[in-house]
């Protein structure tokens, strides 16, 4: 077993939603964009290439069946699949569900300074929604 | 033999470096980033998720080595890589190398306002050290 530790800066922009194999996913805090955080369970990762191959497989296996429950679930114009890690530097992968309706297209959604808080009530229904999609991945 | 088109706007925006057995490799004009664009190539692809599974493996392990020679050549400090694809809905994937002394740290470098012409020599000598390093891939 490796250990894991979640940056808190990660920890407090996001809520948990499950762990795979590999990753620890998180649903993001923005309500302005349906997103998700993935994070693979392993201490001292920046970028994907720092992985051992089979991590990076799995990671792949893992972003994939995020990817395509974003696109089953929301249906988007786009999804945003990126590693960037300029703030955090802990290895975290965004799978974000794009419109060209919502308030930073066609731009990044990262700086954008778009960002909306979630009701609790659909915050409450978007975990129960997520968990129920992506909880039994193995 | 599958077909490809590249289209016009990623063309413009970047010169070719090489062909992979999946990607179109180019770099990107844009002088304040280090910044490789990698292209399956394959017709009518938007998402990474839209390529078949053998497809999708290959493009990972085409990325992973466009990582490490972008790190080799650049000791970034952190990689940047990404499938946006809001703007240009061809599949592509960017690998660029980030620091955090560059004019956009630590902000996304899409949409940041930051760009730089190549002078035409740095160009042709930028073209020949990835084409060194990265044509032989196989």
């Amino acid at each position: 077993m490796t250990s894991f530790t979640l940056d808190p800066r990660l920890e407090n922009d996001s809520v948990f939603i499950c762990d795979w194999n590999l990753s620890h996913v998180r649903l993001h805090r923005n309500a302005a964009f349906p997103w998700l955080l993935l994070m693979p369970r392993r201490d001292g990762m920046r970028d994907i290439i720092d992985l051992s191959e089979p991590d990076q497989e799995e990671f792949l296996r893992e972003i994939r069946f995020a990817s395509q429950v974003m696109k089953k679930l929301y249906d988007p114009t786009k999804l945003n699949v990126a590693n960037l890690g300029n703030i955090v530097s802990q290895l975290h992968v965004h799978v974000v569900a794009r419109f060209d309706t919502d308030e930073a297209w066609p731009g990044p959604i990262w700086n954008s300074g778009v960002s909306k808080e979630y009701e609790t009530d659909r915050l409450a229904a978007t975990i129960q929604m997520l968990q129920q999609e992506l909880k039994d991945f193995s």
